[in-house]
């Protein structure tokens, strides 16, 4: 890191938000003291607040966060650096249109993450030759020796075959390190991975080289420190960026959202498909990311309209998602769009996305036991749960076209990360295209001063509730019905006045029972001075292959189920 | 396949669960008719259930499923079949004993999935050369051509550098696959990889290596069925397998769980390590995975103990869960263990795991902001939502070293995938080392009929819900105490009788608002005829590094938080 600030580093540390500085990345973020010292160095923190080091109210976090403005993305999380670097460097060369490049610090631990491979594999295939990855191969796991030891050259034979340019080096020897750093800049049409044969702890003979010191303190800092050269207070200027051009934008245009007439039957994935596309017309900064399922999630149309904009990572999600996190962080508005159940791979990922404040929008397809015959591997019964539990999340659920749209478009000027679930069968429209659906809001379908009950739908059991309502509506219960489309944040108010109203609430997701839109409405409800009762119908059972119409009934989400459940509440 | 059927495949139909039968994996899922009709031509299943291929209520899902007795464990999300079959081939090799071959059928768009790469790595690095593995490089995924498409070398130059050995063919060529199955099971020392080229399609000239064809049915299957010969009933009789020892196992012993003081000062996740060497002496189907973090999460004690039970996987936990799986489905009891936050990265996994019912444990250790310096990327704060919205799950989060003994034990004799949540830091005794605690149930630590808030815990939140109690007491509010140490399935009629008593209730979770202990406190309380009022304390921010005891107060989960919660609940 040193050679790398002496000799290659470009940037300015007074404004670490320039598109014009060299990324670098710490995927080892256990590293952190390595890099707050290069701060240190290069001016951009003082000596008192790098002795605030992982102390209560500090930047300078156990594991960089963007807590720090010269983080840009957090790590700590090990295999995820590279990946986003790779996302780095794709937005640099292909939407940024930047020469600038892409360092990243990566562990020899760390690449036993699948992750590390689908960021090798997707780099050579997109010839990103902008981007290094220096290896610290300092043969010592967390708890003892990695599989492959100091064997660089088995490292080397593995990255080489997925197309990038291996150097195998001592990385103690500064003249062999410079050497391969330009030799990494020299080289064209793929990136380079450097393979440095390191010692850990080297230079502090009580833990050189030994098991059982991974992120402890020297035991004897004084000698150690003495041993190494004593106290330095070294200042290194970087050479600042002198930019040639601009980074590359796309055009903004009028945003004319496509419309659909009410009683059309529109599935809400084509929906969003659609409404992508008119939001890429309108602003130049979305883009949009598939992982291989584009005919299904419906980004494939985005990918007619925009392909400068849209990027395909095959079926490879946490490349995918460390892609948006890249891109994000370079200022555009990534939409990441597969099947919600696969939206499970990369969870770590959007995890530790949220970390990093990323701002971008996630889509999940074929939600629910409604997908039908395709079984339980491709529903995404999980998904509210684990998109609802991130810190400062948007969850999302339309239940017609224009709702989708809608909402589509009113995601873009969000912060955090924005989940939208779509549905793989058609719905009818049950919304004018005029229709607003603030976030945060919700929609009364059926309202008297006099409801007895209140269902509580989203997405596909919206039109459920409403048959339901139709159905007690016979019997002489008259029941409010309320589509709930945004999840997270929730509309409190509407919730606890039907609560008080009515007293009884059904709730009925396409989802399993924890984690969703019924534990939402508990939350949102559980401050009342008078708690409604409350039922609450999920996907309780393991479903199988069946219609669709087959698969809400045996989940008890379909009209007859929710009509039963509201009179049963009403009755006991 | 069927060269497969007709000349390798060693099985007894009619005992699908005798673990003398090779194994075939279907990691390409969505293959499932190839699989049925194997199925049918070793007459496991008949005609008429092999045309029932995803109606309601048939065995034959569109995904493989269990549902089927032949069928081990469930596929259809992708790169997952490879990693399990790894799990299988390394518990036949290593813990059976049994000259068992493992065959997995791979597509080559999962090849971009890392966790492929994780199993090719792991099964290169122990040496699994009774696994084969067979990748249909047919070069069309679902929504258009594979990043490699037929470029077989540079697959085998990627599997081979991973340790295998590799074979291309014509995947067409019933010669060269007879030749290719032969020479797999010749070659010692490494795992083999078949790489086949194959049209799509072939032999249907509109449909043959035609994009847009993916999961359709064929357009005109009685001329397709014509082309390729016309109706067969072709009927296979396996070799049965001749055993020639039965497989191996430890012996079982004696339960003598560690035992602690009351006042002691102990992590939950010590208590974890040394409970989990006694059960393993106490019962010889106990086996230990570690993705590289067992010096963390303490399952380096079973290592000592046990060695010949413990798995190592590097930090790979995709890889890991998918051994777990592999494991179990071969009657073996994983605990399978990381830090909780990096169990996110096996999501997908461990909701295959659920389809597949998998009877497994899995531990999440250094949960909650209470680890402190090391800061959000190392926190579970999503792992209790993630584990209850599985289906058939358990979640146990204990306070102290008696009770995560009792509850180690407990789920060993569970069902479904039974999840521990551990602590980093040492919290005292309260419980002798006989007290006992089922699962579903909890503990009323304070209780007086006069009780006007109850205070409900889990883990370290209990002992500040204790203190929080002190508190009260002092202001003459009587206030119950509940250890809600089994989250799911969680103790209804205590917190029931809790709501009814006291009527209002304060959570507190080291865990994010959604979907934790604070959701299933209100879904439990949900059905009450007068529900009570309830306040959520929740880690509401984004922490960063400070100390234990900073991090709990920041969060407003320490004792002086919860009882000005409960004193604003009772005064309002």
């Amino acid at each position: 890191m040193a050679v790398l600030l002496n000799s290659q580093l470009g940037g300015d540390p007074e404004d670490p938000h320039s598109p014009y500085n060299d990324e670098l990345i710490f995927s080892k973020g256990h590293a952190s003291p390595l890099l707050y010292a290069m701060l240190r160095a290069v001016g951009a923190i003082s000596e008192e607040e790098l002795l605030t080091y992982r102390r209560a109210g500090s930047r300078l976090e156990g594991h960089p966060t963007p807590r720090l403005p010269w983080v840009k993305v957090a790590t700590g999380s090990l295999g995820q650096g590279l990946p986003v670097a790779v996302g780095l460097a794709l937005t640099a060369a292909t939407l940024d249109r930047l020469p600038i490049r892409v360092w990243v610090l990566c562990g020899d631990s760390e690449l036993s993450e699948g992750s590390m491979w689908e960021a090798f594999a997707h780099a050579g295939y997109t010839h990103l030759d902008r981007l290094t990855a220096i290896i610290d191969v300092n043969r010592l796991g967390q708890r003892g020796p990695t599989p492959l030891g100091w064997d660089t050259a088995a490292y080397a034979e593995r990255i080489g075959a997925f197309g990038w340019h291996t150097i195998e080096i001592d990385g103690h020897d500064l003249d062999q390190i410079e050497d391969a750093y330009a030799e990494a800049v020299a080289t064209s049409g793929r990136p380079t991975a450097i393979l440095a044969r390191t010692v850990k702890g080297r230079g502090v003979p009580e833990i050189e080289d030994r098991n059982g010191f991974h992120g402890k303190p020297v035991p004897h800092p004084q000698p150690a420190i003495e041993r190494l050269g004593g106290v330095r207070h070294l200042q290194v200027m970087l050479p600042r960026p002198v930019p040639e051009r601009p980074p590359h934008r796309f055009p903004d245009g009028e945003l004319d959202l496509p419309r659909w007439d009410i009683g059309e039957q529109v599935a809400t994935r084509a929906a969003f498909g659609a409404a992508l596309v008119a939001l890429g017309t309108a602003r130049g900064d979305v883009v949009a990311l598939d992982g291989e399922v584009s005919d299904s999630t419906r980004t494939g149309m985005f990918e007619q309209a925009h392909p400068e904009r849209f990027f395909q990572f095959f079926i490879a999600e946490q490349q995918m998602l460390a892609a948006a996190i890249g891109m994000q962080a370079r200022g555009w508005l990534p939409y990441a769009a597969t099947f919600a159940a696969f939206l499970t791979r990369a969870h770590d990922f959007i995890r530790m996305a949220s970390i990093s404040r990323a701002s971008m929008c996630l889509v999940g397809s074929h939600a629910g036991v409604e997908i039908g015959q395709d079984g339980p591997s491709q529903m995404g019964l999980e998904d509210l749960a684990m998109m609802r539990a991130l810190h400062g999340s948007t969850v999302l659920y339309p239940c017609d076209a224009n709702q989708t749209a809608k909402l589509v478009a009113a995601m873009a000027d969000g912060n955090g990360i924005r989940y939208l679930r779509t549905t793989r069968g058609a719905t009818p429209v049950i919304y004018g295209p005029n229709d607003e659906f603030p976030i945060g809001g919700s929609r009364v379908l059926r309202y008297s001063e006099a409801d007895e009950v209140t269902l509580v739908g989203a997405g596909v059991t919206v039109h459920q509730a409403l048959r339901a309502a139709d159905q007690l509506a016979g019997d002489g219960i008259p029941a409010r019905v309320i589509d709930l489309y945004s999840i997270k944040p929730v509309d409190v108010d509407t919730l606890l006045a039907a609560a008080r109203d009515t007293g009884r609430l059904v709730t009925v997701e396409d989802h399993r029972p924890e984690g969703g839109l019924g534990d939402a409405v508990c939350e949102a409800v559980a401050g009342a001075m008078r708690p409604p009762m409350i039922r609450r119908l999920a996907v309780r059972d393991m479903p199988a292959s069946a219609t669709p119409t087959e698969q809400l009934r045996a989940a008890g989400l379909d009209a007859d189920t929710i009509a039963a459940s509201a009179r049963d509440l009403v009755w006991r």
